[in-house]
């Protein structure tokens, strides 16, 4: 409802403020107010200066408490509110007054509510035109920055861990589901740049926050958990031209009669027919998933995987099991992706250093009593020819004689420029070899099908780079 | 191609052997003959009796070695074979003699190498049916038996786990798969019965087992990896039956022309079309799977839940999260599941209990504030009311008001004799609280996606068992 200002500097204030006021900060532990002022204050190591705002407190964790934004003696980046609704608009147009330049306003109560809701936010809507600001909100858990540590989430680390800096950018309409991904990636070791919770989107919505982290050096993929696009030209024209530079993974939520009606009472999303959305997305460029699981899975391939060369879908697939080789076969082919047969030639190479019960056909497939030195010789004959254009590794290390070297060998083929995925099925040994591939940039799945799915976000993109179809 | 007997007590042996003769045993650490040695007569507490057979060691781990299976001064009930393939037929006739019961042929080089390979299979086909034998294998890694601790896998601890017990049962063509398997389970904590890799099935084969498993009184649900049916009139006949008693879960690879020529290479699997199998299957009352996630993923449902009351479909969602409710919904809609809305007495009743901000439509949004006690009405209202037949509950465990009493109310919810699964997304704490949830015997799955799909099978299973289609 706000015109963006084309250029996405207006924005730098929610991830890089060097002055925070959080309003309606709390000495009361565990209170909304209280955690995000520590996340600021003592929490992160956040690098900027966090002053609380509460007219009843004089001071919280040792420092000035103010009354009024208006108050503090400083001028103020970056205004955190979490207070009741109906309180919202006068501190806003404090907030305004005082020259603050980007707002999150954490509360509910909006037009999430319909009624007097929809009317306060018209409300600060028109407060955030005024004084030129930016609005993040209301209705969400506002913004976690990996690198700069600005943390407006109300979760304490003991009920929602951080996750490390990485290269995966977060932007997602739930804030609820975002504090869980958030949760779970750091678990996973999987690292983020930033993550956002847009909220009801008043003024800042999904398209805004795609061109910035398409400027953002530090975020090389972006993902989205949406349940409805608030512009559609603006996010057509937008997210075509961003998907050129870095990939988007989407996850549009509402596909089902069912799911859409969940979403319109959860955000207001307005139902657009299914196909309308895959049509449009795919026009974009944007690639869809169709839960977290896969969106987790394709950005952690695109984050540390070159996408296939001119979008080529030639997949070697490499096995030290013959029943895992055909569940990934089946899977790659399911989604459209080739797993050629290798040349006689080819073949003939790779037997001359193989025992005869290997089968080289592709699957190629190792066999149970295989060690690294197998594994390097398929990867290095295989990718440096020209027959694939990627490779699928599936790793058991259940099997006698294949040790942790095989992690150097995937290591080295990564010189051929071709992406490498990883499948290691099992439980605490294959975690920790797991872990070590990912070390070096890796993506591991824990089942062949994961990583089948992960290569054909490869090779989409690949497609989609190299005007593909 | 050897008749089955009718009754399965011939294959008792396999699981339940008093005497047991390693053929091919070594003292060599690591060797094939020396885990599986070791497996019986150390390992992990086989209760029967185990004996070496090596005409060149004089003893292994203390225990006297015998020249031949012939030479020990005991009945054998089972033999396990791990020589090359050449010498099996020869030592397969002195089982025979001796009056072996049941063999086990792990060894390599059979009809999966095709010729003479398959020559040999023929010979070892034949020595079974002189002595009225039975054969499991060859080319195979044979029995793990969670209670008796027969566990003929030459695989050592160090590389793959072995589970506790449990009450599902794994069958599976392909042996290096079956032992991912089974370390997978045993660090997810997921019990097994047995686990039986059936190999290139020259006797037993995918329905002898499960009609051995389907009288087994410690498995509940059966699960299959298979590439090829061996005999598809019995298959079918077998299956029909079995599945009324206990589910089976099955994944059939080699579903794209290149899983199914990667199927040929590996264990010689004919091409069928992929709809006749399909068809087949429904017709059977096999649920199948398209991986090994799904295939855990349900079994961990259909052991420890019921399935739904005359197949009914219509499923209650509670959550935590908006975004966490539109993707249950989303994704049961798709699996073809109701998510019906509650009538309007139903959430009159539901309302006096919540704060006006909650939803209670369905999926019943409890809030990001919500305790323990909003779950507690929502699934006691609901699943007591007949106007649904399950629950899929979402626990977003890093929202501040939500604490470990959730895992008892959802516990408790169990009275009511209506399948429940639980969605946890996260990281650690969700993974705390998820092993608290499963020691209630509640599946619990880290995406809503994937406890759809759980709550999906146990909606099939009702509707198999009820004559629902």
């Amino acid at each position: 409802m706000i015109d963006t200002f084309g250029d996405m500097s207006s924005l730098k204030c929610f991830f890089e403020p060097k002055t925070v006021a959080v309003i309606g900060a709390s000495s009361t532990i565990g209170k909304i107010g209280n955690v995000i002022f520590q996340n600021f204050a003592m929490g992160h190591h956040f690098k900027g200066k966090a002053y609380p705002v509460n007219p009843r407190l004089d001071e919280i964790l040792g420092i000035k408490c103010s009354a009024s934004v208006k108050d503090i003696p400083d001028e103020i980046d970056l205004a955190v509110i979490a207070i009741p609704a109906k309180f919202v608009p006068q501190v806003m147009q404090e907030c305004g007054e005082k020259g603050v330049k980007c707002v999150i306003v954490i509360s509910a109560g909006f037009s999430e509510i319909g009624g007097e809701g929809t009317l306060l936010e018209q409300e600060i809507i028109q407060i955030t035109k005024k004084f030129h600001m930016r609005l993040i909100g209301p209705n969400c858990i506002g913004v976690f920055d990996a690198n700069t540590n600005v943390d407006t989430i109300f979760l304490p680390v003991v009920r929602m861990s951080r996750p490390k800096l990485g290269q995966i950018a977060i932007v997602s309409q739930s804030g609820a589901f975002m504090s869980s991904l958030l949760d779970w990636t750091a678990a996973e070791g999987l690292g983020l740049s930033k993550a956002i919770s847009i909220g009801n989107k008043a003024d800042v919505d999904e398209s805004d926050m795609f061109q910035y982290l398409s400027e953002d050096p530090l975020t090389k993929v972006i993902t989205a958990y949406v349940e409805s696009i608030k512009n559609g030209n603006k996010f057509i024209q937008i997210t075509k031209r961003i998907t050129k530079q870095k990939p988007i993974i989407i996850m549009k939520a509402g596909r089902t009669k069912g799911g859409a009606s969940a979403a319109a009472s959860h955000t207001g999303a307005l139902a657009v027919s299914d196909e309308v959305i895959d049509a449009i997305f795919k026009q974009v460029g944007l690639i869809r998933v169709e839960n977290s699981e896969q969106m987790l899975d394709l950005a952690n391939a695109l984050a540390f995987q070159p996408s296939t060369k001119e979008g080529g879908d030639r997949i070697l697939v490499v096995t030290n099991g013959g029943g895992a080789g055909v569940m990934a076969v089946d899977k790659l082919e399911k989604l459209g992706l080739n797993v050629p047969a290798l040349s006689k030639d080819l073949q003939n190479q790779l037997m001359q250093h193989y025992p005869p019960y290997c089968v080289v056909h592709n699957p190629v497939d190792l066999s149970g009593d295989t060690d690294a030195e197998r594994y390097r010789i398929a990867l290095e004959l295989g990718l440096q020819s020209n027959e694939v254009d990627a490779a699928l590794v599936i790793l058991l290390f259940q099997t006698p004689s294949l040790e942790i070297e095989a992690v150097e060998v995937v290591q080295n083929a990564q010189r051929f420029k071709k992406p490498i995925v990883v499948a290691c099925v099992g439980g605490e040994l294959a975690a920790v070899f797991s872990r070590k591939l990912e070390k070096f940039d890796i993506p591991v799945y824990p089942i062949p099908e994961r990583a089948a799915f992960a290569m054909w976000g490869l090779v989409q993109y690949g497609k989609w780079l190299h005007h593909v179809e």
